[in-house]
């Protein structure tokens, strides 16, 4: 079905408020799961709404609370999230790291929930003249190099970089797909592409099915999987948070989250540095502007494709799973 | 041919001498190419001492610079490398960063020459009980996904984390294969990996001849090709160095160097952070240990193979083409 982008925001907010979630925190939830669904990313959408419901009534998430920061020097806090919802404790500590207006600034957050897709998070640093780059650990669910078993978290990397105009924006996983899509495929009876995930044997498969009982494989080979790992350690490090198969607590409803992010700030400075951002502006031009492959349409930077999408979007409408709304409405009785 | 690795450090070092650079400027030149030959990256190995010497002649390359720091905050210093050599500029770097003794520490370089690898810098703060980032921008090599000419660095990124044990070292190209790769297929008539490279036609291509004229492609396609590209962004934001076609001076013996470097150590603290490398280290150990795939050999994490490698070299000695030796012996007359 097609749905009012402002249908989905209305709905998730009344959910979250009917839980007794306060209004601008519900808002901010609601925020990040739209924006999902509007840049076609669902599986940080609408359908994350009954986990996030579950973990309310479990008090895995406490809906007031706010996160405390502490500053253990100018430039790093470490993040206590008290359960807080992601996004309401994501947005405070990007909001924070900006008002300390220094070159560099790093927040390491532990015992926080889900943040959603980066890319709201980075275009806020983004549009606030700064370079925003945050980094997260999740469920492992990626096989090592030469292994069958989930070790390695789908870690994504979030980077936001002003341009003068629509920032630049990378948003993407460190697996070469998400579990959710291996599911929707099994469901389907669809055939996964090849080096998307293996089986329970560690063969690389197209059978959704058989890749159900397997592992999601990184994007690239193995230096995908050596940046998922080294991303799980910086994050794990500096948080305090676990790793691999003892990370828990953002697909499911019943763990307490034990996962981490990692928010960086940058802001250029010194000489010749002022005008920055139209500099990237113009490279990435340039790119845009470059010779094409023989048969290739366009040649995007990343953020292109996800704004056109969802300009598309807020105005047609946004296509959501009739079993997600389904499931979505019935949290309201 | 095989060459004691004594030997091969030996005669860097006296090339270098000759021309003019100091002993201990020298020393450590000649040690970040030893590794790079031990390690496999030939690349980065004896192969670069005539461009070296030859930005030497043209005072490209000033041999008795010492880098400037200018910190603009606690965490955050500007530096000219001042043309001097990669390796004497990097680990004065690192070693400021790390006599900060701060949670987060960033410098970004520019007016430097060549790092070579990257794994010595981040071993360097891995040793110390950190984890060191590396980011360095390169000559545009890497074409855009869609596109047909090489419009982006092969920005590679290391990463060391301490682990109690042999660090955790992570040092890949943003590309799938380094240009010297494709040149060397070129050279042998030997055919590349399908994913390596596109013709000039933006066509994705194995033969390395037709490679030679089109340009190298992102490693882990459209995602790779993102990664790539704002690392790119961020170090040339940072550093205020050039992008794209205008970086120049890390391969050629004419240009000033126009990339920039941003070095990042970390420093995890706080409650339940002082075990943090042996926690981590437990990690790698059980991705180490976890069942392989069929028909898999070994489970690494990013750094094992290389350090193999270094033993069994370091014993049995360096593997040089012959023809490299030579040009390296000329520069002596």
């Amino acid at each position: 079905m097609i749905v009012d982008v402002e249908d989905e925001r209305e709905l998730i907010e009344q959910v979250l408020i009917r839980h007794g979630v306060p209004g601008p925190v519900a808002a901010t939830q609601a925020e990040v799961l739209v924006e999902g669904d509007l840049r076609g990313q669902h599986s940080h959408g609408l359908q994350r709404l009954p986990v996030l419901v579950e973990r309310l009534r479990r008090h895995l998430i406490d809906p007031h609370a706010r996160p405390r920061f502490c500053w253990h020097s100018p430039a790093f806090a470490l993040v206590d999230g008290r359960r807080g919802f992601g996004p309401a404790v994501g947005f405070e500590v990007v909001d924070a790291l900006l008002e300390r207006q220094v070159p560099v600034a790093v927040a390491a957050v532990r015992g926080s929930n889900h943040l959603g897709m980066l890319a709201p998070y980075v275009e806020r640093v983004a549009a606030a003249g700064a370079i925003g780059i945050v980094l997260t650990t999740s469920e492992a669910l990626v096989h090592p190099w030469g292994g069958r078993r989930a070790m390695v978290g789908t870690n994504p990397i979030g980077v936001g970089v002003p341009t003068g105009g629509p920032p630049f924006v990378l948003d993407m996983s460190t697996g070469a797909i998400s579990r959710g899509k291996v599911l929707g495929h099994a469901l389907a009876g669809k055939a996964l592409e090849p080096g998307w995930a293996v089986d329970a044997d560690g063969e690389p498969t197209t059978d959704a099915r058989r890749a159900v009982d397997g592992a999601v494989s990184p994007f690239g080979g193995p230096k995908g999987y050596a940046l998922g790992l080294a991303l799980e350690l910086v994050v794990a490090a500096c948080t305090g948070t676990e790793t691999g198969e003892r990370v828990l607590g953002t697909l499911d409803g019943e763990h307490p989250s034990t996962k981490g992010d990692l928010f960086v700030v940058l802001r250029p400075s010194g000489p010749g540095h002022d005008d920055f951002a139209s500099r990237m502006g113009a490279y990435l031009d340039e790119i845009r502007h470059s010779p094409r492959a023989t048969g290739a349409g366009r040649i995007d930077v990343p953020g292109d494709r996800a704004r056109r999408r969802r300009a598309e979007r807020q105005r047609a409408g946004v296509p959501i799973d009739d079993e997600v709304w389904k499931a979505a409405q019935e949290l309201m009785t």
